[in-house]
């Protein structure tokens, strides 16, 4: 693994052999692609020998299903919670894209992983990221809603509009690097402005 | 292949072989990522031989390439079209980025090679997509630089709105599907709309 385990990364996983095999699956997926990955790349990686991974994981899909699953549920516990944090839907909305673009910038490639590799899920493990997407968006829209019924958004079409904004944040996964200025918190205040104009608000 | 070879698509290669196996080499990597794609899954899909496959291309990253540049020259010459056409900056920018989501949209397949394979390109080939990376997101710039000085946006930061005008188009090829409605051309105005709006065109 390139980097320290940071504490706040999959603090949901346990135990702490589980999230490092996460770690070092996220840099041989982005090293080499998922499908050229194998479990003793993995294992190997995060310092342990195949059997040991199985002990966590019964196979590689499982442990693409765990990131994928974690990120998902991590990306709509943040859209509610700014969605029921205190102020105006412009308040609440800029914080929801502040939080949400730094996010993805913090943990770019975790969120690559999270938002790129979809297509290798097994079906049953894509309908449960595909629910966890779906209730996501329908958070952002219904904040959108919120703010053009309250009339400080003004927006032609909420259901673009929506997908735009999570474009917005999702996006800077793909280019931002670790020496990219202003740095993530930053750049996500900046972010939430230009959503805040972009949904025309007053 | 699943679909049959477009007439616009890569114009500008020859032979039509060529084309052949780099639209055989997006199925591959889309199904199964580039690094477990091999030069014999390339030939294969698109009814050669390994063989015939090296007498148009010497290995598989230099399928890779041609795909990668191909792209994003045609991205360069989309936005540079848009910055040289007739019209106000709003004007100019509205078609740039419904052209751009367009784009992104019908050929999303394609699209997400150019945009999230670059990891897999060699250092002399990423240097040639990062300079046409470059001059793109200048173009972009120079626009929203155009209508800041005329009056017509309000930007905090030019380069965080390029990059996000960017952002915006790019990530369809992302999430977009041929089922999604609106179709591309009619997305790529709504896009247009929100994009100005967050430029905050008057």
């Amino acid at each position: 693994m390139t980097e320290p385990l940071p504490g706040d990364l999959w603090p949901d996983i346990r135990p702490d052999a589980a999230r490092r095999l996460m770690a070092a699956a996220v840099d041989a997926f982005a090293a080499r692609g998922y499908h050229a990955t194998t479990t003793r790349d993995i294992a190997t990686a995060a310092g342990m020998s195949p059997a040991a991974l199985y002990v966590h994981f019964p196979s590689k899909a499982a442990v693409l299903f765990a990131i994928s699953r974690s990120g998902h549920e991590r990306a709509l516990a943040m859209v509610e919670a700014a969605f029921a944090g205190p102020g105006s839907p412009t308040e609440r909305m800029g914080a929801l894209v502040a939080e949400f673009v730094s996010w993805h910038a913090t943990k770019h490639r975790i969120a690559r992983i999270v938002q790129y590799e979809l297509s290798a899920l097994s079906a049953a493990d894509y309908a449960v990221v595909a629910s966890l997407r779906r209730k996501t968006e329908a958070v952002v829209r219904a904040l959108i809603d919120e703010g053009v019924r309250a009339g400080v958004f003004r927006v032609a079409d909420v259901r673009i509009a929506a997908r735009a904004i999570l474009s917005l944040a999702i996006d800077v996964a793909r280019w931002y690097t670790p020496d990219f200025r202003p740095a993530p918190a930053e750049l996500g205040k900046r972010y939430a402005e230009l959503a805040l104009t972009m949904l025309g608000a007053s």
